[in-house]
């Protein structure tokens, strides 16, 4: 393998940049010509490739975002989409691909790879934490952190006011993010997608605090069973009529994405990167390199995708009593 | 003068415990009794008034939120609920004020005032730098800085998709913290209340801008009125029509309010603190201790509530020019 | 098992106030009281035993150092003061006690279960990560971000300048926090007491790099053989003569030590803290709880003291490949 | 004018990069090229010179550093130096110069129009704020935010274990940055090369502190005339002996210089890089575009150089007042 190319695809996380910099300098390590695929498979489609050289990489480690960009593409849902591709790939030369996101692009990488037989190994990088086969992806300790320093300014403000506070971050079928969240941001209450609380439960939750709380913070994954965060505050107020007590919300929303990536993110982010390559140079394809209990381990696309991960019993157990 | 009261009021604001913190100082420092009012006026009614020590407030300069809290009093709003106030005060021998809040805590401190003739002076709390009689308010840095923070995370993930993304900041009735945001924030459009920006030119400027950006970020004041960023970008999305442009909204809400005050709120909130109590012991009152071109100045409560504070021409212009 | 007392001793990490809330809230949950000593084993022999309640560790989950202070202890090394402690424990009918901190921290533990048996389960609480029995500390990642982010303001004014700059990072025997900042901060170069650099070596490296790169960075640990920072800096100054290159020394120090702690380590804590009293409550002594593979794992002080943690391999490579 | 050129020169500070975006833009504007010289007076002797575009100042605006580099040159101070300097501006046709640095880069600047009469027109570019002229320079606000955030963390370890910290900020003939970290971080005592606080006296306050606080801060300005932080900390200390105190020290250093900058620091570098490049068009010249009192003053190089910029005494009563 002499020629492998680089493209970042789905939702933006912190620390793709990082990975994509240790896609690139290992690359350049083995002697193979890195290419960088600027919007995802769109731009593959479109043949929008250019040769990376160490430095195209330089000072991009601590950056947000994702220096080769990202795009939706309805054209690579189709097979002549996917033919165009491939051909735009073979004019170059290339002969591996390392993919950085979440679901839908391992989904795309793996019809890919069945239909042109390209090597093609994956690095998980989304906020959501929800990819099977890997511990955490890339920019999920960052979106986690970032949520919970907008947690600790509402919950000033919540305990000035003594108002019950209710806060939607990221998460459309994982909880992970709002468990971390509640857990470090001491909340009262989490709600996740993971598990039933009925309104019900969340008025006599919040009732049974008033004695020994004047304010609460309730974080909602935007998954949740029950509706967004404002949904819910609107059926948990309308449960406190006649009771001097103030209800807010506030939506956490795309800052969650952005943002220098922290430690956690920029190491696993380039463990990622690095396995990628590597893991093409010692034949691994249609897989994942994720990192479990501290080792690289190659999951092949198909349970990365079916497989899901679940929320893990002692944080929710951990969340609750702590939250006395 | 001996004993004085010091209390917080209306939305809470970063630097406000800095700013109850010299206020406790200076008293003790002129051997002043100073006594702390929780829960602003509903407090005062109720009694809810204890002795401060040096102690008392002792690692709070760097706290976001109230030390003393805040809270919506009704009763305040009627004769009689003043009255009582009155009387709380006095059986604690309370003979001078230190009101620290926005337009209506000075408007209910006026009120006051004239009904009951105690010397009170305000010190400017509020986020939203809509208070005439100083060049800042206690918290407007902070705020400022916390949502520039977080429109450069979004900027990442905007750069990322190539998106327009419209942000909506604090400021009812006034465009100060979306206009220093825009300038710092490096922002394509800013739509304040005070200038009228008719969604005909949003439009026109987004579509300018698309052969020289890729992506771009309006920040809108909440009290803008044209409506919030949510139902602007409706709006303006709906004239995109047929085009591959994506729209996204965001609200920072009150992560503005909260955190750890910049060392302007600090400085701010401490000079505004240490002139109230000096300026109460030379015989001010009716009045806010606010700093003009960097100096304390004195202005009656009636100016501060009633005279509006305009928003600088250069800094439009700057926003303006800059974002070519 | 119906009371048990918490305390922190040796050098304080953020993350300590969150196991304390968490030793403090399980306590109650299972319906023991729970003790605070103040300022480790020196309050012990004085002691400055509190009774703690739920909210008497409330609100403190976001912040840097420890309530419960924490000091040296002289006597505590002698016969005489451990004698004094434990009368001072049996006062307060004190069954189970839960120790907060590193390598002499649980030394001391060790001995004074050994003479005393009064059960006791230690946390791992420092910032160094240098305890073997757990993954990581608690206040590891916070002192890494932290160093991550001063790192990244040095590299713009080292970028700024073209200077080589020497960072010098806690760790006293080991390189763990130089080694994520190095990979994290994509530093040119790492220093760390396991492995000899020589400065041949660094020389060697650093006039390698002159083609590529106009700035670098070295990230020190304080521990290192050959020096600190700036006695290293000195040393490979003196083989650039002639050469015009600006060399800068920064020692990072104990900010590294304070500050808000990451989500990481919030959760790390609490974890720690609900593990130890549950342990407690199950017969676990003499043993320190540490997450390893995501698993609370008891294992004895023996080993937590003598056993080492050596340095991951593939952490130093991958920072080697990445900083060409 | 048609063509102008920008450089930055002595040492960098957060917002240099917002005054470039400034001049860039603004000269774009008003129609005219501008060019970026790199590594400020050096650059300008060996014609490292480059058309700007307003592209090339996107996304800089958030970044500490300078774009264009800075370095010292000894070659600048000499006749042949500058008359080189004038050559290469020549060949390009620059006729206006937009300098942005401290004293010593304006210093050059003089002495260059003196002799060449090249229009010239500074930006105060210095964290220090030690220049006359204006308010506060470019990279203040940021510094002190930085050292304060610092401060605050180091606060957390200070009153974990009841020590006495030295910090030593930034500010070789100046207070500025101390004093404002002193208020700001609720330091017991502040050191500034503008005031005589003598050993006895610092001995005195901290002894007299002993009963009323545990853990004690001094903030040390480098140039004080005891000596740096470490220097007085050990001086002191020995008047300590045989008290059980521990002290420490911490000097923060470059930290200070980068980071990405406030708003205060992205607005005042723009104001002023706009004010710059309009100065030259309206025809001033030989002199710095400052802020006062809100308000463009160009004031010129030579006032801006020798006159010193005094401490303001409210500060230093303000802080020394509330550390009670």
């Amino acid at each position: 393998m002499k020629k492998i190319a680089v493209f970042t695809s789905g939702g933006d996380s912190p620390g793709m940049n990082a990975c994509i910099r240790a896609v690139v300098r290992t690359g350049i390590y083995h002697e193979i010509d890195v290419y960088g695929i600027m919007y995802g498979y769109d731009g593959m489609i479109h043949g929008n490739i250019r040769k990376m050289q160490s430095h195209s990489v330089s000072n991009i480690l601590q950056r947000g975002g994702t220096i080769l960009k990202s795009a939706r593409s309805e054209a690579f849902r189709t097979k002549e989409g996917r033919k165009k591709a491939y051909e735009e790939l073979s004019k170059h030369g290339i002969e591996g691909l390392v993919a950085i996101g979440g679901d839908g692009t391992f989904t795309g990488a793996k019809i890919f790879f069945e239909e042109f037989g390209l090597p093609t190994v994956g690095c998980p990088g989304t906020i959501d934490n929800d990819i099977f086969g890997t511990d955490y992806t890339i920019g999920f300790d960052t979106a986690v952190n970032t949520a919970l320093e907008a947690i600790d300014k509402i919950r000033d403000t919540a305990a000035a006011h003594d108002r019950i506070f209710f806060i939607e971050v990221m998460g459309r079928d994982s909880g992970y993010i709002a468990i971390e969240c509640g857990i470090g941001g001491g909340a009262e209450l989490v709600m996740v997608p993971e598990t039933t609380t009925t309104i019900d439960e969340v008025v006599k939750s919040l009732k049974g605090l008033r004695k020994s709380k004047t304010s609460s913070i309730v974080i909602v994954a935007e998954g949740d069973e029950e509706g967004g965060a404002a949904e819910i505050m609107d059926k948990v107020k309308s449960r406190f009529k006649g009771e001097d007590k103030e209800f807010k919300v506030t939506t956490l929303g795309h800052i969650q994405r952005g943002g220098s990536p922290t430690a956690k993110d920029r190491i696993l982010g380039s463990r990622s990167g690095m396995a990628a390559v590597e893991g093409l140079l010692k034949g691994e394809s249609n897989c994942m390199a994720g990192i479990i209990n501290d080792q690289v381990i190659y999951s092949p696309f198909d349970a990365c995708i079916n497989k899901s991960k679940p929320l893990k019993d002692e944080y929710l157990r951990l969340q609750e009593l702590l939250s006395i």
